[in-house]
């Protein structure tokens, strides 16, 4: 409960820092008999890593995963799936001023207050790379609901700064190094050019990131605090430089009315989707589609203001391997938190509600 | 851990529906050798109320607050606080259809189908007059913030529909009906005639809520998982209606470049607060900004399609006493939420990090 | 989290002082769907209250439980169940010395200590009195197994002083003022004089209570950590007023050979229960026994040393209406802890093992 | 919360099987800022590990730890601390019929009824091997709980089957095979010889265990619930094979009077100390002692009757290398449990009263 695990029956307990020896997570409470190996979790990690395109950083990290425990001849035994992952780029290097002088935007400042001492090599734990070990855990999340309730939760990219891309269609998501949704190879043509751009200009930008579950089952989430769109939105604004979340229709909500905004039934289902796949904190049967808003890296060439330990006055530039758009890399991390919210949601479900039988057809 | 239960530390465990005999919640966690009655909680109570202007509910209820622990010769013991608050509205009504009926965008369709079983009258536990007892308890985390940090958090109203209404000080924030931050006459006008329209119409409309917590000490959050952000998002995502949430920049970060969304430092402070006071899930001690998305109430008497338990197709209308915007009350929620986070994080920081003795000047 | 919730899946959260306005508790997780009223908790409460024989304190309190949340037409809806009992016995009156002294063997010392606050009223939150609620609770949880397993939960006086009872059969218990499992008339006037004795001398004394679990589902316990006896010596040492617990042969475990510990297992079953029913944290779907020692009332009229706020030596007489022997009051507490770990656990194994078919005849 | 995580505050979540890859755990919560490296925990490790005297198990294993996170240049950074132990005796073996009978006393019966599938190797998460993850946790809370309050947790057997062995100072433990706090000579011969002749009768006996914190800080518990006493008969349950715990006076207590038991204060401190160091569940300053009963262990060469995972009636021997007490090795655990215990509610008093200033003169 010390802030570093995530879910209550389906839950996570990450550790480790970029540059430290591992990192790595504690699955606990993955049911039992449930076919499992490294060869489920691999390939999304492989999604997540560093170096799939010239838009990304190019550290080299083969992010090869070792499941350590929990599982017997190939099987989940319900007890704790331990996953290590070792880190591979460990060598010292100069961080020039970067220990001694807080990098705007980054949590360097915070680290230091809070903690009063903090890992400068490669962010520390506060690292995007600790989003790797919940890649891990999410492909066990995944895989669970899909066996379970032939859930699927997918994500892609939307926006890229002020690059609005409309959704065609889930084919196109790994055929472009944007995982956007998109065939139009002009519109993919823009946002290269704007990433080379941005790199040669040694500056960062911003991202929307849309993530959509699909086949949900009905009755999800708790009606008070533990929402199923609650836990939603603490998942993804825990994802590191999320800014902004939104359920179904979400900001454009503001200005719907009533009969605009609620979502019709009909004997053949749902019209529309404007609640996001959540009403009253419980799952409707419906996709939930999540949005939410990246910001721009803060580790970038462009020098800034900045000060010291001490307090004094300082120019900060981040040299070395970093992400123009945090965002690309993004989407396996966005899906991962999303299974683990509705695994962890779904076993609460079979503890509260296991004998209910309603009458409605559910549609 | 079922659901009821907000917050770690300092938390809160709220019980009731709408129409049974009563409301309240449990406060677990408050620090003995507060001063605290029930005169600091019932103002609060007061804001939230129904019946303040005719832009509301016209539900009459007194939500008397009974404090019925926890506080000796008027002094908190450390021991748990329990608020109670009688429904005096019980009476008896005809709920016409709508026990057997599913309100479009209503919580009615999701109960039913999770629990098998609801509770008809008014909504049950998934009306907003569930945030009475969570306002009662804001008062307290707040009170506590208040006489330890200094900390104060203040919300209003920043766009009714698409009435956009900019922050002009919080002066005006209780001179008039809608906690808008507006002095202008005019403005406050044009609000009011298009929720008088609105109502004449039997339809409701969206809001979006601005929330600031300023005073906040730094070092507040934990990096991964129970981040301040990711609390706070979950905290506002769960109450009622909310269907956004943004911290700082928000969405807006998504077309901001790294050299533009970074706050820099200077010896007198940071430059600007993209962040929202808030880096690598860690408080800065800058104000925090949150802003929230709330949803058109779905009961409205406008009819719409729907179908019955047995899935046979109806029109509902929703007759008697609602809110055609249900964010002109959410003002107080808002702020009780993200208090009770802040409160719930401070006492963590104490556990956690009570040694810590930073050199780097506070800014 | 903050220690005055018990479970996590069917939790109870209490509050309340032995003499403020009222004590109750939130029951947060009982499924939907059963039959619930006060006069299936009332009887429970009737059991350890005060006044049934002269052997128990005289305090007249009506103990009259009220639901207040969480049932719809005395069915549970899924939602908190609310209890709440007011206190009618709370004139105001000569606590003498007790305010600023510290009777030996009670928790005035160590709450002076923790919270720099008391409420010297009748105790305050370390009374007896605050097990009422959890009483409350128990009859919930054990109306839940009796309906989903057909669990039965019973408690005896097994030893008082040095009188050991025998169990002679549970019809027995109900027949005699001690709970005792024995017809034998001339123990029981052993056990009556014993007592007497004591109220003259206005000492007290300890006792030993045993606990049964019947018709429990195997599976019930998480290996490491929650196991299920580590839960129920949990539950059971945090009974006011206990000083040991055992389960199955407990501490003569000690002087037992592995040959003649360890339960041999027929087709017929197990051949004995050395174990308790646990093993290695889990139900084995024998009987649950478990015994626990319970220290005499620290609140006695027989003088004795102690110290006052300032820390002058003073001495301390209690006057008052007290138990003699808290253990006699104590079955119905003992029996409601259980039941709340039993069913909280039943709750966790439907969660995680829900689709768990094993080949092997339960015996 | 799925079970595998000891503490709130200061927690451990444990993963692994003893013949899997490996076991480890990862510490939440440990505060930033103290000196840690594998040399304060190794030590602990030792005392624990299998091979020590004939009088243990001669399992070869280096339990060689690795912190694989949480500290920076030899300081933690409040980040979670992860230890890693590789399992190098994971040779493939025959079990016999282990893996399709269940040995009497041993949860074989319940891993496989509740979750359908189990790991025979070793014992696979039930196997006492799992305990050395916790005694590495503990050696990290001992050292904050030494630092920040002079804390020491030791422990000691009082008896080894129907031996008694009484306390005469802690310089004897580490000087006899079996962690016996006393000088006399015969009577470790005694028990050697009582070892020797189990051992080769292929038997297994129990053992009672005492345990002692000293300086342990005043006011650390809550009153209900998570009472301090509580949650150390949680700790000590919780250990394998643990089947009674007693705080003070323990069972003794049934047959004192009030006036013998409640210990009575004088401005010099307490006389006598039957309350163990807890009063109403909080701490009172004095010597935390408690007293556990560990069970013979249920591997053991005598033949016994059982089934078959089919019902069928078969014979049980259990060859190989075990432990004919696992008492023995059971210290450095109890120790540890009970620092954790103790470093979690340390915790917890300073994130809930750290404001608080008594007046009395703590004695």
């Amino acid at each position: 409960m010390s802030g570093n695990t995530f879910g209550k029956l389906f839950s996570v307990t990450t550790f480790g820092e970029s540059h430290g020896p591992a990192i790595g997570c504690v699955i606990d409470g993955c049911p039992p008999g449930m076919a499992l190996s490294e060869a489920d979790i691999q390939p999304e990690l492989d999604r997540r890593k560093p170096g799939t395109s010239r838009h990304v950083t190019q550290r080299q990290e083969a992010d090869r995963v070792e499941i350590l425990s929990g599982v017997y001849e190939g099987v989940t035994t319900g007890t704790p799936i331990a996953l290590l992952i070792r880190n591979e780029d460990q060598r010292s290097k100069d961080y020039g001023n970067i220990a001694d002088t807080f990098r705007p935007g980054h949590a360097d400042y915070t680290y230091w207050h809070k903690y009063g001492v903090r890992d400068p090599r490669g962010g520390g734990r506060s690292s995007a790379r600790l989003t790797a070990p919940v890649v891990g855990a999410g492909a066990v999340a995944k895989k669970w609901l899909r066996e379970h309730y032939g859930t699927e939760v997918l994500a892609y990219m939307s926006q890229l700064g002020d690059i609005e891309v409309p959704f065609e269609g889930w084919e196109h998501v790994h055929a472009n190094p944007f995982f956007a949704a998109t065939g139009d190879a002009a519109l993919v043509a823009r946002m290269e050019e704007a990433m080379d751009q941005l790199r040669r200009a040694g500056d960062s930008i911003g991202a929307r990131i849309n993530v959509v579950a699909s086949r949900v089952p009905v009755g999800l989430g708790q009606p008070i605090y533990d929402k199923l769109d609650a836990d939603i939105a603490y998942a993804m604004m825990g994802i590191n430089a999320v800014k902004g979340v939104e359920i179904g229709a979400g900001f454009a909500s503001v200005c719907q009315k009533g009969s605009e905004h609620g979502d019709e039934l009909t004997p053949q289902g749902f019209v529309g989707n404007n609640a996001g796949g959540v009403l009253g904190g419980i799952s409707t049967g419906q996709d939930i589609t999540v949005s939410i808003a990246i910001k721009p890296t803060s580790s970038i060439r462009v020098p800034r203001r900045s000060i010291d330990k001490e307090g004094n006055p300082v120019m900060v530039e981040t040299f070395g391997r970093h992400d123009p758009c945090v965002g690309i890399r993004a989407t396996p991390i966005a899906e991962a938190m999303l299974a683990l919210v509705l695994a962890d949601h779904a076993l609460m479900q079979r503890a509260q509600c296991a004998d209910v039988r309603v009458t409605t057809p559910k549609i």
